[in-house]
């Protein structure tokens, strides 16, 4: 159902106004009202799965200080980021700006975590110890447009912020899950890893500490350019040749079985040497997520975002290519605003993803009826059908009879108003017949 | 309950991160949870009565490009915009810019009467002949931040696109006094007039033709400085003496009854000679209304927006001192972006001045409990009780024994938990034992 954004050329752009174009901005949408009803369909259903599992919705500002958005915790994201201008710029800041960013104070989040933990620090008094957080809300990234990405989109994120032990991964995994399965996506897997398995992991190959990072960044790509590009891509950078080597090795191994999941699924599917205090952390967590929730170790799964300090994990579906969202532990983020360390972990699910994958009811509306009516009929004959319907729990549109029915009552049908009745001068709320439009 | 943000002085923010200030931008607002809650409640409400009367929800993106922003449709509101920068803006571009809408080729919504108009335009064959939108979304205005005004707020506003007849203002007021009595607002009144009929009232006094949009300007401060203060206002001002003097003479009358409303009070409240035909329009509006609205014929009624062509109406409650809404018909505004006249009428809730008035029922959560537990628990256990007691209809939120609970059992009847029980490791499913939290 997804649509993407209709662009005219650049050249054909025009800046005046009787001739200008009537798109929205290049990779962002429109919703007309079929699929703007379908999307809160779909939101309503998340928030409230997340509201049954005790998370409370808050909100803030779409803009945040530029120094916040900037401060290294986004990424690349960061760069993304669209910057707004100062107000009442005068000539001589123009002249003497030497950097974009000098004449903008404030930007459009990139994402919805970054401003969570700036919420976090300045409301902490008012908020339970362990505070369960939900975000419901659209961010924005200048990004390259392409089928499928978007310059403005919905993320749908849970936070638990205060608790250090696994009971916020499993809080998270379940509620998540939950929320995937109210919507009719059931047979989700999660792929799970632990930032500081995966650190082992590397020492355990012989890559050096200070060289982790960087590997990771090339070892992400395991989805996109499988176990031989990421050699091939490790060998043409900086490392140490025996690391690799180990790692190609590793790779080349039989798959082992990643189900079911425990201590020696996990002890067997690493280098040998990490350890075993981390990967029955990992197991534990594993054992309390709901049993029909298939649950894959990925001993090199490592998601983009550097804050990341434990557990990290993904969750993809049958139905769909990428992941439908991920999360993990990110402990130091918190404590860099605070000046005292806070635990915390999220889950992100993408909206845009799973909008599309999600089959709720049509938009058929059992109550909704369209009243057609003479185009010389008093305004006020026909409003006072029209409230006493709605007092009777209807949804009333008002149609003028058209020379031709037919494309009207194709124009409700794909409304959602599947009845109509016709109004005349002589009709009264106990006249009325309705009947379907089909 | 609405809050003003609290702002660290300027002279103590700090532009790194670790200091840096935590509170939102300038004039913006987080919403902790029970605030949150009540406000989707209140939009909840406005969303269902809207909808049950025949209109549609659309989005359109946050942003709009600045041509089309800065085209003269948005009065005073075109100066206090957000403006975005460019994406790779150059150090050449920034040295050789003289203006810093040259920087910006997009910019934040001001109003949400600006994309209705270039999303009519860019989607019209995919909707209804007439056309009954719902549009509940925030917009962005850099005010001087005080007491109840915001620099993130958001508007509800319906239209109706399509419809030349008075059928539109009547659905469109009766939506929102129907809207604003489903919040408990009952008791409103709707104040009318009509731009032709100021025109007609203004040339009947003796204003030029071509003085009429500056005269209505003072006028239009009739709320804020009374009679007297609009006549010394014009004063000083560059109009036909003998006009100002029988404007003067107008406001000096013995007020005329404003009800019952009809042909007859709104020719006795307007100077003689102007049109009888457009006086029954007005009068033909006001009778299709519903009987329990008090409707207020306000002859000097101007609005400010200057894209109204007729008919302009506001909505007062004794319990706010201005007004909560307002609206009228726009028919030039939408051709322009077309090339064709297209009717249009819309009604604008201010949400921020509602929101603060309405007493919806607390945020008790009949179903909401509180599982506390031992903190050695393991996971699992606690995560299959918190699962069977979510398939039971009931939200749920697990607690860390504390060894005080007081402060817990504020925070989490606060939060609408008025119901908690006690997990330890022997704790089944049949013999948790709720208990109030007070």
């Amino acid at each position: 159902m997804g649509f993407l954004p209709a662009h005219a050329p650049a050249g054909m752009r025009h800046t005046d106004t009787m001739a200008s174009s009537v798109n929205p901005p290049r990779g962002m949408r429109d919703f007309l009202p079929v699929e703007k009803a379908r999307r809160e369909r779909v939101l309503g259903v998340i928030r409230s799965v997340y509201t049954s599992h005790g998370f409370d919705e808050i909100e803030t500002p779409v803009m945040e200080d530029t120094a916040r958005l900037h401060a290294g915790l986004g990424g690349d994201n960061e760069k993304l980021g669209y910057a707004i201008m100062k107000r009442g710029l005068g000539a001589e800041e123009l002249a003497t700006a030497s950097d974009p960013l000098a004449l903008s104070d404030l930007g459009l989040r990139f994402d919805l975590t970054v401003p969570l933990t700036r919420f976090y620090a300045s409301h902490r008094a008012e908020l339970p110890t362990v505070f369960r957080a939900i975000q419901i809300a659209p961010v924005w990234r200048a990004e390259r447009p392409q089928r499928g990405r978007y310059r403005q989109f919905v993320q749908c994120d849970i936070d638990i912020i205060g608790e250090s032990g696994p009971l916020a991964e499993v809080e998270l995994i379940t509620a998540t899950v939950a929320t995937l399965a109210a919507l009719g996506l059931s047979g989700c897997s999660i792929r799970i890893n632990d930032r500081r398995l995966l650190a082992a992991a590397l020492s355990a190959l012989g890559f050096a500490s200070d060289a982790h990072s960087s590997a990771v960044i090339t070892i992400d790509k395991l989805d996109k350019i499988a176990t031989e590009g990421v050699i091939a891509e490790l060998r043409e950078r900086e490392f140490a040749v025996a690391a690799v080597d180990a790692l190609e090795t590793f790779f080349a191994r039989p798959a082992t079985l990643p189900f079911p999941f425990g201590v020696e699924a996990i002890t067997a599917a690493l280098p040998a040497g990490v350890d075993a205090a981390l990967i029955a952390e990992l197991a534990e967590l594993g054992l309390a997520v709901d049993g029909d929730t298939e649950i894959i170790f990925e001993p090199f799964l490592a998601r983009g975002m550097g804050y990341y300090t434990g557990t990290i994990f993904e969750i993809t579906h049958p139905d769909s290519a990428g992941s439908l969202g991920g999360g993990g532990r990110y402990d130091g983020m918190i404590g860099r605003f605070l000046g005292e360390d806070v635990p915390a972990a999220g889950f992100s699910i993408g909206f845009e993803r799973i909008v599309d994958l999600v089959a709720l009811p049509t938009t058929e509306l059992p109550d909704a009826v369209a009243l057609i009516y003479d185009v010389d009929l008093p305004p006020a004959a026909l409003l006072a059908l029209k409230t006493a319907l709605i007092a009777e729990g209807r949804r009333v549109r008002l149609e003028r009879r058209p020379r031709n029915p037919k494309p009207l009552l194709a124009q409700l049908a794909a409304s959602g108003y599947l009845s109509v009745a016709s109004v005349t001068a002589a009709t009264t709320r106990d006249s009325l017949v309705f009947r379907p439009v089909a």
